[in-house]
């Protein structure tokens, strides 16, 4: 309806010397912007590919409840739920307010945000009261946002596992999405000096898996191994106890990331974006592929057996790597970038076994390595790139989320403590701390 | 291209006093309305929404075959697919006539949506045949709303899993599906007493779930509980058998939510219009968190342990209570109407089970009492709404969908029988009824 | 943007005569052609029906998943990512040069297609630089027709499950999605010789599936069956481990489907277009649900009990059967030929058994046998359809298929061999090949 009139008024003021209503329809134009139909579109594609992303946080769920043994699967999903729910609630009351524009946070932002118009245009607004008429919706860009804040905390989740106690790692996740992760997405993707700075991150290697990575790399080195994993200098298996789970998560992650990076176009509305947004599913999708066929043929080559975790960490991390620049590559440069994402898969986890840091699923490998090399792999197809300020946005990243989360995991190890108890970590998280068991009937081995 | 053409003669009209083509410029006007964007956008939001929507009847699925014993997970497995296929067989047979609009159905009707062009438009379908250039092509409206009739039904089967036979619970859905269903759906959506009454509900916290869980609570009522459950005065836990199931089933009918809220808005071509189907979103996704939290927090504190069941629950219901009205509300007043939904779960299983009522997975509480409080909550943000309309809808349909169902149990349940013997619900439905089980090399404890 | 400049440049021109900026307008008009809308909808049709179709993948690897014995789990998981994986590269090495047009596949155009623009626009392309602005992205139809060749992969892998290497198994894969399914695929879908004799296949019925079907029969008749699945005259019943995960990979695949068939209408920027592709919506669910009822009632009738498994293959031969011409059906008709879809595959299975080829999931009966009932189906509803031709292309499809596939297959077993070792058969190819559990913990029976 509303792009009709825009039609209309747009051709009336072209007429306008010959026709005899030109006050009425200079009247219009002033109401009605000529260009509503990219808002429309690029508020779909933060719809959709906010929706996509949401449905990451069942991936996570799925990946990590498949990974871990069964005792501590109903804990696994609690997490979760839980955190998701948590980031769903503190990124608008905190976060959002704190990551755009930098440094406009206040309390009267947060009360508008809560209880009025806040976050959300009005109901119904017109294209003259909408928030930026040449972008998108409010709506649909919070939405979009609020689910990488999400998937930040969920990083963290799998890396702790079957060992820290809920609360603690909850309060955590307040902290993460409230405040560690908007702040520093404000230095790139709210204007901030990172990205005067030149540092390239399109959807997120950096701000978003690196972030997550840090902050579970940290919380592992607090937290300590799980009991049993290290022994006598060996490395103990402790297989996850639903592959199936946890493939099906893998392929739920792989379908989100085409809204996580085909998403960051932040534009649908015209043939150059659509071009665009396109371009990158396919390069997200073929960098998946690289990753998971580079884990296949390395384990094969090196364990003369293939690993299928390594293969879904595999495809992950070539998403990871793929994530700092969907955009600009070729097929066969995103594969090659994927590919080396899945190398790196494969020789991080036993490097971190060696290191005694234990985690659970692979999300330090997956996350911040594959992380990193995104990042860095900018500069082999976007010409606006430097080393210097990938670096410089790597480090400055790295070393402000090690620190702020390393206070927040030092204070909360201090005071209410991380760590379940031994027997309970024996017995399993899910009977010790939730009574409830994932797969009662079925009888362990 | 049709847009194209538009355009053209949208300026061409505007400058005919001055251009030569007047009579060509009227033609091309003529047989193209101006305004086939809106057309076009809608019908996306309601493919995209009716996918989505599809999707939860595998999250119903999911959830249903988590919460039930693992001897029971074929036969909720199969009524799932099974109630799902019918009800799209018979809403386009009668329902969907029978909706839309009240009191036109009849034989050449059903014959007509059967055999000929009926419910969808003709093939290639031009904008002056269109049957709504105004609103959005048939087929898709079709296809969203038999999904909204599909999720009515798969509401019944969880509360009636582990005692109720294939057949009659079938027969049930054929009759509700083509009848109960879209009959009391046309007083509200199909422009009928309730809609004149002044009853809001957006999409359908009372036209949709509390239907599916009078009709619930009138078969768990006449079909009594499972043997053991209730035993010298105590309830008999009966734990789900598969957790990460029912956690997958949450996060699929989460996600498809946003579909069956966000399409409801009904049309998504302006701008005013794409906004609120983001405020929608973002409302649906804090209501869902905030019945998650509050179900967190509620069951650490009454009982120590926090309880995924009721967290998951709880989601669900923050998503039920927010259906009756997910535009209006600022983020903070979602995210408190859902998390209510969320206390109503906590308190109302346990109620439940005082009553002797068995709900094996939780859907009375959460269809039917969140979307009696959901129902009751537009008035809190929408200024149109009264408080004697909503009691009004609430008790109308509520009375109507009792005695509806009822008679419906009462005739099954005194014809063909309505429960399985004995034997075979202790031995399980699915090797007694279907001769098959679900895990069948996983041993049971 | 565009779209707005559009406009202004259009009304412009009409308004030449009389207006003084004709130049002005006319560069705008040269540069920017008028109808950008319908290429950008239709590239947002294949962003999103290719998303849905990738979500197939996930669906193929749980139905197998669930349908193998616990034994074969993982590897009946790793075969799916991996041949996914392999897919969506060899795709773009080879496949999709060699399919569109017929016969242009040269050396450099690989080169270009892997680390030159090939495959995909330059970056933010222009409405006059883009490949065809008439139609859609070229990324996004890249990303789409990558999703069908993968499917015709996944289709394979089912049937040969539990016995065959993982190594030949993906060598296969490569060979058929590099180039047996392009190749063939041209000569309908490229403009080749099976267009033009007039052979209709909307979105693929014998193109994919029949192909898929025909190459896992013809596995499957090299391969031979399980150890001890044909013994002393009788069929020993080997049941799938996890119906509960069987299901939702058919959830997952009805879902995919939407995007299978209502992307082939390849185009969504008219009133026509959309809907149209809300009949095929709606139609593709109609005779899913049809060939789930007809397996419903036949299997009560036949065996007294319904089958879950035949249930959710009767789905899948439903959706298969719709897929030669899921427009033109009425919903009733539609219905009906999902539902001889599902007959087919009741008698079809048993009739393999007898046969002695052993399928383990049934997706000869599904994808070869409703493939090929499906594109005479076509005849029943299309004016333009003619029996002969149907025929014609099904002839030729399968005689191609079987014997560009036996070659490999035979290739593949006089070399490395495509069968494993008694013994690791009878193990369990999961320990065996992969020496990795999907279930480690549950005891099996």
């Amino acid at each position: 309806m509303k792009l009709t009139k825009t039609l209309v008024s747009a051709a009336a003021l072209l007429a306008l010397p010959t026709l005899g209503f030109a006050q009425e329809a200079a009247e219009a134009a002033a109401e009605a912007p000529v260009d509503t139909f990219p808002f429309i579109m690029t508020s779909v594609l933060f719809l959709m590919g906010g929706f996509l992303v949401f449905w990451m946080a069942a991936g996570f769920a799925m990946l990590e409840a498949g990974l871990v043994r069964g005792k501590n699967v109903t804990m696994q999903l609690t997490k979760n739920v839980a955190l998701f729910s948590l980031a769903s609630i503190f990124y608008y009351l905190i976060g959002y307010n704190l990551m755009y524009p930098l440094g406009t946070w206040s309390v009267e932002g947060v009360l508008s945000g809560v209880w009025g118009p806040g976050v959300l245009e009005a109901v119904g607004v017109s294209p003259a009261d909408a928030d930026d008429i040449g972008y998108a919706s409010t709506g649909s860009d919070f939405f979009f946002q609020l689910m990488f804040c999400a998937a930040t905390a969920s990083i963290v989740s799998g890396t702790l596992a079957e060992r820290i106690k809920l609360w603690p790692f909850l309060i955590f996740t307040v902290i993460l999405t409230s405040i560690i992760y908007p702040l520093q997405a404000s230095w790139k993707w709210g204007g901030g000096f990172l990205d005067e700075a030149g540092f390239l991150d399109f959807a997120g290697s950096t701000v978003v898996h690196s972030v997550g990575g840090w902050a579970a790399l940290t919380g592992a080195l607090i937290l300590g191994p799980r009991i049993g994993k290290y022994k006598d200098g060996r490395v103990i298996p402790m297989p996850g106890s639903n592959l199936a789970l946890a493939t099906l998560g893998t392929f739920i992650l792989w379908l989100g990331w085409f809204g996580f990076n085909g998403g960051s176009q932040l534009a649908m509305g015209t043939v150059g974006d659509v071009a665009d947004v396109s371009r990158i599913f396919a390069n997200t999708n073929a960098a998946a592929a690289g990753g998971a066929v580079a884990a296949l043929i390395l384990t094969q080559l090196m364990y003369k057996k293939p690993d299928l975790t390594m293969i879904l960490n595999g495809a992950l991390a070539g998403l990871v790597s793929i994530t700092a620049e969907p955009l600009t590559p070729s097929l066969g440069l995103a594969t090659v970038i994927g590919m080396i994402g899945g190398v790196i898969v494969v020789f991080a986890v036993p490097m971190l076994d060696k290191l005694k840091i234990d985690d659970v699923v692979g999300a330090i490998p997956v996350h911040l390595m594959a992380g990193i090399w995104g990042t860095i792999a900018v500069v082999l197809s976007n010409g606006d790139a430097s080393i210097g300020a990938q670096l410089y946005g790597i480090v400055v990243v790295g070393i402000y989320t090690v620190v702020a989360s390393g206070v927040v995991w030092f204070i909360l190890s201090m005071t209410m403590g991380i760590r379940v108890s031994e027997e309970d970590e024996i017995n399993g998280l899910d009977m010790a701390e939730l009574g409830m068991e994932a797969y009662p009937e079925f009888s362990k081995g």
